[in-house]
């Protein structure tokens, strides 16, 4: 990929990531963006890049713009982006956006979806982080399967509507289910017991459903729709209505499932 | 502890991994009880013991019966288990219910709770599975003390009410994430996609919330309420209004969290 110049639109944590992963494989990143000038310089230290935190400094020799904003920021800057850089290849980086979300004057358009949570104080390994690319011409999908590649062996073509298919599956499976993490910690800490005995609870939980599938990996009282149990456990939350809303929801649901 | 005779009451999940955990640590069940010929038969090949499928024929010498059946079914059949065992330790294994289920003619109540969610299908290691216990008595708490301490290194005393909270919070942190991975699999189905694209998201989702705490982990739209996203998500789920009802409460929470 050293033919082609790399600028990283965004500083959050998937850019970080990405900016990070590509750097590992020495492929080299000429500038960063954010508007957040600690963002962009510490991204810009850790990979050995320019930054800027105004979007016209951007340059507009670069081959390949990896957008990684936020989906409304990206709508809300998008005629700025742009301008100017009618050659490169213009890449997104949302679960949720079209590859249409670039405006008919972007000829070469790219979306480069990594399916991982990310945060900066986190670094994952790519290796296995499953990458979808799309793009509306093959000689771009292929410079993008061939960049994916440096740092993923996961890299599958995937349309703009079955990667936001995946990307709502995703928001059960990996925020819906941390914030049953996060519920769980709330309530150990108004009981005043560590939220560390959930770990090795959680970890086979996780595990479990490498070798079976979730619905049969299910157990608790909700499987047997074990009403004892489960109006106990209402009573208990009675001091926090939504989390009872939620037990009660969720009961159901894996009853029925 | 091999001067005490110990029988299971119950051949599920939980009684199938703690049986087999005991008897790596060459510990002597002398007997299974389960009204399922099938799964008192397999468990008890498992560990070289006789097995029941009659209450009655259950032996009343034991010095240890470890009752490990459903919280109402442990109910429903009490005063036949206990009947010609009053010089024994019984012992439960539920997360709900109070050492007091043990009426007052048994002397000697017990509790013992490893936190964990168990499958027959799936082997396992006890080594790191916090295991509460509590008894009526001090000899016997310690009694319990030195059994656990044969199959795990985290025992902890702990009283019928912390134990039923750390229920409820592993109800939260256990069954509902898992049914949040469900929820994933489900859509997945209908939308022609693996599961196994999940897994990597799954794996660092667990992992993250062992260094930073769940509510510093969370990531995705609804951290934001990025109501764009949240929208289309909703729109995706119209034919599914449980989901979709699921899918709001949620971000709701996630957002007020």
């Amino acid at each position: 990929m050293e033919e082609n110049k790399i600028v990283f639109i965004g500083a959050g944590n998937l850019a970080t990531n990405l900016a990070k992963a590509f750097y590992d494989q020495h492929i080299k990143i000429s500038q960063i963006y954010s508007q957040t000038e600690n963002s962009a310089r510490s991204l810009a230290e850790a990979v050995g890049s320019d930054y800027t935190t105004t979007l016209e400094n951007i340059i507009n020799d670069a081959d390949i713009y990896i957008v990684a904003l936020k989906d409304d920021v990206l709508g809300e800057l998008m005629s700025r982006i742009i301008s100017g850089k009618e050659n490169a290849l213009m890449v997104h980086t949302s679960g949720s956006l079209p590859l249409d979300i670039w405006p008919d004057s972007v000829k070469r358009k790219g979306s480069f979806y990594p399916l991982q949570t990310f945060s900066k104080q986190r670094k994952v390994d790519f290796r296995n982080i499953h990458t979808f690319i799309e793009s509306n011409n093959s000689a771009d999908l292929i410079l993008l399967e061939k960049l994916a590649r440096c740092v993923t062996d996961e890299v599958s073509e995937l349309s703009s509507e079955k990667r936001r298919q995946i990307h709502l599956a995703a928001v059960f499976a990996c925020n819906f289910s941390n914030h049953m993490y996060a519920l769980a910690e709330k309530l150990l800490k108004q009981y005043d017991l560590p939220f560390s005995y959930m770990l090795p609870l959680i970890e086979e939980t996780e595990r479990k459903v490498h070798v079976l599938s979730p619905r049969e990996a299910q157990t608790g009282p909700a499987v047997r729709y074990d009403e004892m149990i489960i109006n106990k456990h209402l009573e208990l939350l009675s001091h926090e209505p939504e989390m009872q809303q939620i037990y009660q929801l969720l009961s159901k649901s894996i009853h029925k499932l």
